[in-house]
């Protein structure tokens, strides 16, 4: 593995050893002393065309968890808003001597442009409306500890996954697509017809209007942000409305399969999409999520830089 | 001790260990090699909403020396000014595996609420204008100094602090009041009748208009920065005025005691409540502050997190 | 060695030993594992008043690879934004017990009157349109490699340079024409009349509107950036026309000598001063120049920080 562009990059043997070696870095979370030798003397540049406190934090940790060094560059101020190309912006950065990139950029399909001009490793943390492999990775190791804790198998073959609400703006969902294709959880949509992305049919998964029906025999319910702003784009009426159709209120919370979990990239808007009751439930995996998100990230900083012979 | 919110919450052996601590801190602060092992594998994020470069770089610093990885989140461009709630922002990050969050918010008692919904440690780098207890602490440090160089007892028992300007907006003062409450301290308020803090007669400490009679028996002048933009507000009419009745002019300072010292918090204004003289005086203790300011944090750090446990 | 505030304050000698440990700090730059422990425990602020992406990120990087404390402050909402002088500003973080304050200021002359004002090695890391040593540093280690892979002589007399574009608001051809007249380069100056900074009689250097004549012998050709605003300022009147008369085109590219290398200190303006040809072309050194910015850097700390005595 050179770069983490998209879900579909990894086998099936590759996903599995992230998540695995993403165990053992929660055992180093849990830990008072959180610190591993793997990447001392390594450097990756978190470089955010979008703010994003909690994913940019989430790799910065890892990485520094991990020894390497960490350099955070913001879109705002950098050579690209002084009329400088993407292109010599990254050549720039990359012939510095950094190991990897961490990279969140508004376009859909940039991130791999970028992986294409430089030597060092990339990651894709977020691009556009596109993908977000590191989001659907945390997922799987989120519903996999789940599983387990549940006394389930911990295969992901059978188990039924549904996923909801704007899938059109989200790069979160079209990654946990592609990955459970991989890892061969059955995943289901839901969302309203302004809401769906165009080609969605050939995804290759059950679409559906039908949430509560989705719901029924969900064994996993990933719930979308909906931002406000969609409302006067006239995406969906009123937040009160959305949250009526497409939101998991605390009526549909108790309709949920006892071993059902519910999860959540973040931020939430509580009301919206979710309520505060199904936010802050027992089956709530939303801090976990968060949680693997550190162990995630550092699995993938050691499997995409921890060999001996570097870049 | 698990957080640190207030000057209130420390006994006088909590508050004298934090001191006596911080001096050996200041030995390493003087050496060429300033680095010292006791927090590694610690993560300490610098959570500013509002902007401060004194007092993020303060504990920023101190949380290097310390070798805990010290991550900066700025409340602009942060989850919360994408609509999510301080308390989803702080619980993600706190689902990361950090041990203590370093909190600057406008609001007064935010940090404290923050405080109840985390694992982590909770320091208080100020919230409104209600406390800053680190500021506190090291003024206090800067007093006991003083009083050491200047061969007076180095306890505050009986020792006279005169605390002069804005009040009303200070969270400084406030501190100052309460830790000097638990130190011995004799703590007297002058500000014109426009920038006393309603109930201030309730804090059990003098307050006078009479900035000259105050100034006569000082040991300490500790004098508080007024924002210009006050003036606007009506809360004084002029700078020049404000000097004249408030500020620490050339005059003021000739007719201190010669062992009393000059104080201030910082960013000063020179001119409008402290003269240049004052200011750069042989007596002046405000960079003494700004240095003991990382000694203390490195002794709170050290309080909050040294432990074998961890959080 | 205590500052460096200018090309013109180092001899021979100095200019000589920072490339020579330049060259060291490149091999580290090329392992896998790049870390050194010669700055531990030493503590650098990056205090950029304007926005650089590179130049900050480029000294971020070579503290971190050091193994210094690096700490950014920005202009925007630091104490000098709230008022407070930039002397104040810099004797506050200078109290806390910093090492070196690399900085870069709008104004000419800021960098050099900080110096006066502080304990700690002061960097000018780029001051208004007067000085910016480090990437003249960086431009002389290119050159010498260029010199070395072509089997020329390695030193710089008798070696022709031109510089070409907006002299005017370069602070990098400054710093350029003072450490080549330590070094003995030859530095011819291209510009249009209305480019030229008043006085550029007096640097001892030769001045032409004649490109393409200067080009023609060049063994160094170091196209300047154009900022496009320069045009709505009068100096130029369209970039297709800067570029006709003074730009680095293709045709232009294809007259120069085999072995004369062309530099850059970027952002570039493809298409302006630069064509994509020549930005590109086998001769285009300047990728090594970021390279080389990284080492060179790395050298300058340890010159100024790696003694036994500290500041």
């Amino acid at each position: 593995m050179r770069h983490l562009l998209s879900a579909a990059d990894l086998s099936e043997s590759e996903a599995r050893s992230i998540l695995d070696v993403a165990e053992e870095m929660h055992e180093v979370q849990r830990r008072p002393i959180k610190k591993l030798p793997a990447l001392r003397g390594r450097t990756i540049i978190n470089m955010f065309f979008e703010d994003s406190t909690r994913t940019r934090t989430s790799f910065e940790i890892a990485g520094k968890w991990m020894s390497a060094d960490t350099i955070n560059v913001s879109g705002k101020g950098s050579s690209v808003s002084k009329g400088e190309s993407l292109r010599d912006t990254l050549l720039t950065l990359d012939a510095m001597g950094v190991d990897a990139f961490v990279i969140r950029h508004a376009s859909s399909g940039a991130v791999a442009q970028a992986a294409g001009w430089v030597r060092a490793s990339v990651i894709n943390a977020g691009d556009g409306q596109h993908e977000h492999p590191t989001q659907a990775l945390l997922d799987a190791y989120t519903m996999r500890q789940h599983f387990r804790d549940n006394k389930l198998s911990d295969s992901f073959v059978g188990k039924r996954i549904a996923i909801v609400g704007d899938l059109l703006h989200s790069r979160v969902v079209r990654s946990n697509v592609l990955l459970q294709d991989t890892l061969g959880g059955q995943v289901t949509l839901v969302a309203p017809p302004t809401l769906l992305p165009s080609g969605v049919d050939a995804w290759g998964v059950r679409v559906t209007q039908d949430l509560d029906e989705a719901l029924e025999s969900a064994d996993i319910v990933m719930m979308l942000r909906v931002q406000r702003e969609r409302m006067a784009g006239g995406f969906f009426p009123t937040a009160r409305e959305y949250a009526a159709g497409y939101g998991l209120t605390a009526e549909r919370l108790a309709r949920l399969k006892p071993t059902a979990a519910i999860l959540h990239p973040g931020p939430m808007n509580r009301g919206v999409e979710i309520s505060s009751e199904a936010a802050d439930a027992a089956n709530s995996r939303v801090l976990d999520q968060v949680s693997a998100g550190v162990a995630v990230r550092m699995s993938v900083l050691y499997h995409l830089l921890g060999g001996e012979g570097g870049n």
